[in-house]
């Protein structure tokens, strides 16, 4: 509790210092004179000149290397945000609870046990979100490898006592990787449903990435009320070629698994709030959003501790280069993106939503990448009103400008209201070869890329908060 | 003499095993059925799936690991690309002789030497590629720090039996990096000439690239005519930033450089041609071509072993689709671009150009990042005729398509011959991280980003040897 309250009477000091700022005194040039592409050049100068999105993000994963929802990592990162806003000068910094589950990872390993002249095997696997724990002695069991839902129901009775071993590889000629992706997921999110339904002890599930290495991804699995719960654990794609070819010598090998994973019930966790306030429609707000929760085995730096300083660095530019919105400009960093997007519905359904109107909500969780384009509207076309923003944005170095699409878990449930929503899309080449895996480190985001996604963004906004949608 | 014998015999085995091929016999499907778009597509998904071109990349690196122009690498290099090119079944593989200066590295150190209580502290230096070598106890003396040229001017006798420290950093703010590159390149190339004039000892060149480390970037100087000869030395950005600080502390302080480097004359080295033979008109050509000379402090991954693998896998996936140009396709790796382009100019000077006519001519040599574009022309727009095949590179992933540009040293002399001139355009945020230092290396190249290239370039050659131009 003595941390929330230093928080909150930071959050009241930087309310105070900000109030009795006047907008003409912030920044060197009134803001009468600044069109929105004058302001725009400013702003990519000087975030490409400073970088500093990137010194963010080292300061949120010294402060907060696992950022699991619920957990002491993730409260960490609400402080350690929360103060950043308030250094940056951001105003009505604050928290908005969220009631959310806390899962635990705990011991994980599994082995192809000795069998004749063959040694005890180990295999990189990791225990995927949500899933139940197995007895301290792990499962023992054979293994059934399969493609897809249609070969386990093919074997029948066979899967019954095994591990299911779910051995689809993401397919590299799909040119979008979040669409190879997607086509994947399922293996991994009802893999164990799947499974269980065919009475199997455990399932193991090839990790979704494009890359043939020995680090595992986790990510989201989901049980079925009615469906027994049983072991859910990725293996990472080399040992899972390894698995595969000692299957064919060997059918009969066995698997132990042991997931020391458990739940550990519903905790008390925040979304985080800080605005640049509007000059004349403060009540009128544009958002900009990452998550703060990760994955815990590396250190979410695309995913998406990016998405989280793209938002700060953003109003943090826009502030520098002297700008005072019409309209409130609010970075929001989500909690619990990971486990289904409890910090989005509770946001959209806070009762600090009364009185206010938001006319667009960008969502940045694509990680660090080279900034491709801004998704804006979801829709077939990007509306006509923001054809020149397109031209802007290109002439940053946003080479294909406004796209549509956009969007994404966090600000999803905002739709409902009739915000416009958008969000950044950077290149996706590399997206899937660190995704909640221990690769997903700083070294992994490029300054220059990660402050590309900032300034898009900022323009995006500043213009909306200019000129309305 | 003995590999050149091999060589020769490879070569010439490869033209008897092309030859006896038929065209129908040549992949699974007739070529006259095969539309541009369903073979640029058919090559993507195999490029995508197989990832060759990284593969090739790493045995280029292995079996010539640096390839400094005149070199037993570079002799290596052409050996090993040679091979391959007959291994991948292309047709007419040759030499092409190439009369090169060899340039070697010796040691190469900077020392700030030790004062009162202040200990030697070491700088991390690179010769430039060209510098004459110091005596061997090196060049002692002190140093003026400027800015630019102007500066310089200004010290007037000042710099007389000093090193001059050229110390300004690439403007990050420039959002096109070629561009900021390009900026200060001046500083690297005539430093020498210019500090020499005013009786300079020796010049220390900050190092060109945004990043803030510890790896020096050597590249081309140039001496002139009746101007000293005075070594000349690329120095680390952050031992530059030391240095600085330094010379604020002790102006007076001493260093001492010293390089080993020397001129060891002209040697004979090559260009290395492999076709496709077109099987209408085998004499019109359709040229893809990357460097096969790299600076030696690292292994050249993405200067320039990125577009010589460019060239070739981009003929491997024409060919692997089983499509049968009806002009020739011809991948050239050049000899020398380094240190000025002598391979360009001989290739096209060659008594082998007899009988050829050049349509156009792509060049690869701005690394094995994300292609963004297709640049072709030069010329202020993309040719009218051209404008669906910037649709169909969109199609493939390559964001901007077609656009204005393109061209490269080693294409150049073939202007004069009224060839079209083109070249990929990858993103260059992370372009000069690497360039000319130890960081350039395979782990740096990305095998989706690398193979993306490759198959931009086989769509523009195989469209244009379908069509003409």
């Amino acid at each position: 509790m003595g941390r929330r309250l230093r928080f909150a009477l930071l959050a009241f000091a930087a309310v105070l210092a900000a109030a009795s700022l006047r907008p003409s005194a912030v920044g060197g040039q009134p803001p009468e004179t600044t069109s929105v592409d004058e302001a725009a050049r400013r702003m990519l100068a000087q975030g490409l000149r400073e970088e500093r999105a990137h010194d963010l993000l080292r300061g949120l994963l010294e402060a907060a290397p696992t950022r699991l929802t619920g957990s002491e990592g993730a409260e960490a990162a609400v402080e350690h945000m929360g103060k950043l806003m308030v250094d940056l000068g951001f105003t009505n910094v604050h928290r908005e609870a969220v009631l959310v589950e806390r899962w635990e990872r705990g011991v994980e390993t599994a082995v192809v046990e000795a069998s004749g002249q063959r040694p005890v095997i180990e295999l990189a696997v990791c225990a995927l979100g949500g899933s139940v724990g197995t007895p301290e002695a792990g499962v023992a069991a054979g293994v059934v490898e399969v493609r897809s839902f249609k070969e386990l129901e093919a074997l029948g009775p066979a899967a019954r006592g095994k591990v299911v071993f779910f051995n689809q590889p993401m397919d590299r000629a799909i040119l979008e990787p979040f669409r190879a992706y997607g086509a994947n997921a399922e293996q991994r999110v009802r893999g164990a449903v799947e499974a269980a339904r065919s009475g199997a002890a455990a399932v193991l599930v090839r990790s979704l990435t494009f890359r043939r290495d020995r680090h595992p991804h986790t990510g989201l699995m989901r049980y079925e009320d009615g469906v027994p719960r049983i072991p859910a654990a990725a293996i990472a794609t080399r040992d899972a070629d390894g698995l595969s070819a000692l299957l064919r010598a060997s059918p009969d090998l066995v698997v132990r698994l042991t997931l020391g994973c458990r739940d550990r019930g519903p905790v008390s966790s925040a979304n985080l709030v800080g605005d640049l306030r509007g000059a004349e429609r403060p009540e009128e707000i544009v958002l900009i959003g990452g998550h703060l929760d990760a994955w815990d085995l590396g250190t979410g730096a695309h995913d998406d501790g990016a998405g989280c300083v793209h938002a700060l660095e953003a109003l943090r530019l826009i502030k520098a280069a002297g700008l005072v919105p019409k309209r409130t400009i609010r970075a929001v960093l989500f909690m619990d993106e990971e486990f289904g997007g409890t910090g989005g519905r509770f946001y959209a359904g806070a009762p600090e939503r009364r009185g206010e109107r938001h006319l667009a909500a960008f969502e940045s969780d694509r990680g660090g990448f080279l900034p491709l384009a801004v998704g804006l509207g979801g829709g077939p076309g990007v509306p006509e009103r923001f054809k020149a923003a397109g031209g802007l944005l290109r002439s940053l170095g946003i080479v294909q400008g406004l796209v549509p699409g956009g969007g994404g878990v966090d600000i999803a449930p905002l739709a409902e209201r009739g915000v416009l929503l958008g969000g950044l899309i950077p290149d996706a080449a590399r997206y899937f070869d660190a995704h909640h895996s221990a690769l997903d480190v700083l070294d992994a985001v490029h300054p220059r890329e990660l402050e590309l996604g900032a300034v898009a963004l900022a323009v995006m906004a500043y213009l909306i908060a200019q000129d309305g949608i």
